[in-house]
């Protein structure tokens, strides 16, 4: 059944069917909640073991004696240095280790720009008369909030199914107030894309107008596979090493969906000159990041195996939940052109496509019906989908039987506000 | 014995004594640190119990229900804000709790200004042509390194026995450009006063040229008595109500002296403009600071009452150490003119000043025999202390013994290099 192919009469007909639905629904009087990237509790319940790794003042001591209850070692503990540089393909040495939020990281690493500069920069960035920053989209609310917050101006870049539209890209870099990028390169928030190996070699071979220019490449599902077949990417610091462009990215992650949301570890990587800068800024501004906390990781996890291994926890019970919401999808709009969607082999979204002019309408339905969805809009800069047409759907928090009532809502409510806008227009 | 009424010859007599003895201090090879506020392991060990209040799945809640292992509550738990409201005489409502590190809440209060400006304020701060903070002398060396780092000029400002020198406070901030100053109210670093009354009321009552300044009140050791005659300090935020200033302070404290200076945590309070106008930029920065080490201390202290309690642990511990120093400054110095030093009741440090142009040498001496002490000069702006005075004693880190020889390698050092001085200028 494809809307895009009925006479007005069939859509008409077709649309009391799913007001009738509405109605049903209505009566159901649903609360459910779509809205977030969260882990859901069974994910925050496998990191028990985490809890018991310190429990006396002797647990308190790395392997080589270092107490991390005190002050000191302001860019981490190296064993936490070593695991994630492992898992980032690394060097320890060029890895800080953070605290509980990778956001806050990002946000900080936003302001030094704007205060002090980068290395081999114009100056801090403030004083340009305008900064801009590349925003491939649909992408991640949080990161468009830090550039709205700090007053510098978005430009949208379309994603393409290897990551950026990399000639839009090289384009808009010969302006030289363009001076950063967002990047999720593996299971792209919300898109589910990971950059293909190209896309990678062309960010590093960027030539960017400006000296300034940065690459903030959030490699936050590094590890957040759903299956054994996961996207492989390419090493983004080793490339710009080759491209002879090696202060051009700084590399985050964190454990925020590997342990707990809240009170994870979150790490930057990035040249040794371009650390060495972060570091020398970092021990002015705070006395050093949660030691106990790594510690507490390091001593759960062991190695960057321990931790590989631990996310196939996380798989098990993520996977039904893609599946669940992806087969729905299926089945609904299988052959219906008034939705698309991506099937992401990992992170933690998928991103659903409604027609043109029907996201908010459709969000606003599934508010109606007790299913808060992320508000439509909300995966582009300054909450405008130009198109309102993308939807992100989390499908992580809420339990199985939830999300099918979700999903049932979320496609009965999208059929509605696009037969609405198809019998406007016809 | 008053070096000060010797005659040259009489000292120079006493000068090879002290040599003497120093050739003896240098063939124990000593290797004692005396250089920082770091609570001694008996102190970390006192929070044991604290490590063992979350250690299964189920202790991941608050009263309330609320899982702290996930997003959420970006200002901090009710229970926290409750706690450190009571601690601080602020309502729970006035009060943000943030990561392992109040310096980190001050660093990003001071870019805040610098790249929003304040409440009621003429904009960012980095847009003004120059942008001054007062900083009371001696003081906190990490106040005066934000500053450094931010570029913002520091202006000296002499304390007294009550606090800084009002006098030239209200006099300097009729300089439009003096946007802020530095407080340790409680036991000022290093000189333990304690603001009296008057001096708290005369800052309420400031009158600024610019409408961007703003109180940095660092209360750091707000609950750091070391008797139970603590000194009272009189509440900023009330006072300031009253005199119909009700934006002027940001008030903060952590932890970091009371369980662990590495994973403690940190609390900012201040009117409910300011605090509105922090939170709504601190939601752009970061998902919300560590609830799992909130809950943590809230599971172990229980109240305001329970924290009090506890201090007095480190009470027991402390207050050995500083009587050892002072009676061993007594006994060296009782009469002799060459060094000066305050008795606090709390906090951290003992404020040594030894006759002007002898701190440097004084410490460089004490090093070559093997005890570090903070540098001299770290304890004013640019690290530069005018008259080359003042030493800061931080007696908690090392055991008796240890600090004992290091007490006594300090007061031969200041012997000889005031020794040298007089011999110079004689």
């Amino acid at each position: 059944m494809n809307y895009l192919s009925m006479s007005g009469e069939e859509l008409k007909e077709e649309r009391e069917k799913l007001l009738s639905q509405f109605e049903k629904y209505k009566k159901k009087e649903l609360k459910l909640d779509m809205s977030r990237g969260k882990p859901c509790v069974e994910q925050l319940d496998i990191s028990e073991d985490m809890l018991k790794t310190i429990s006396c003042n002797e647990d308190c001591f790395t392997k080589k004696g270092f107490d991390c209850r005190n002050y000191g070692l302001v860019d981490g503990l190296d064993s936490a240095k070593e695991l994630f540089g492992e898992i980032l393909g690394i060097a320890a040495g060029q890895i800080i280790v953070g605290g509980n939020s990778s956001l806050n990281l990002m946000y900080d690493a936003v302001t030094r720009c704007l205060l002090y500069g980068v290395v081999g920069g114009t100056g801090p960035w403030i004083k340009a008369d305008s900064v801009k920053f590349l925003c491939p989209v649909p992408g991640y609310d949080r990161h468009f909030g830090i550039c709205q917050s700090l007053g510098i101006e978005m430009v949208n870049v379309p994603m393409t199914k290897d990551g950026p539209d990399m000639d839009i890209v090289e384009e808009l870099v010969k302006d030289k107030a363009v001076k950063g990028i967002w990047c999720v390169p593996k299971y792209s928030n919300p898109d589910g894309i990971t950059y293909s190996d190209e896309t990678v070699r062309r960010f590093a071979n960027l030539k960017p107008a400006s000296p300034d220019f940065r690459i903030f490449w959030d490699n936050a599902y590094c590890v957040h596979d759903l299956n054994d077949d996961g996207d492989v990417l390419l090493n983004i610091l080793d490339e710009c090493e080759k491209a002879k462009n090696p202060n051009l990215p700084f590399v985050f992650t964190s454990t925020s969906k590997i342990t707990y949301p809240g009170s994870g570890v979150s790490v930057v990587g990035a040249s040794k000159e371009n650390i060495a800068q972060i570091k020398s800024i970092m021990q002015m501004q705070t006395i050093g990041h949660d030691k106990m906390n790594m510690l507490r990781h390091m001593k759960y996890f062991g190695s960057a195996d321990g931790m590989k291994t631990y996310m196939k926890k996380h798989a098990e019970i993520l996977r039904p939940k893609f599946e669940l919401v992806l087969n729905e999808l299926e089945k609904e709009f299988k052959d219906n052109e008034i939705a698309q969607w991506k099937s992401p082999k990992g992170g933690y979204f998928i991103s659903f496509n409604v027609l043109s002019g029907c996201a908010k309408k459709t969000v606003q339905l599934a508010k109606d019906l007790g299913v808060v969805l992320t508000e439509a809009g909300a995966t582009f800069p300054y909450k405008i989908d130009p198109n309102d047409t993308n939807i992100r759907i989390a499908p992580t928090f809420p339990p199985v039987s939830e999300l099918k009532s979700a999903i049932e809502v979320l496609c009965l409510c999208t059929k509605l506000s696009c037969t609405e806008k198809l019998l406007e227009i016809s």
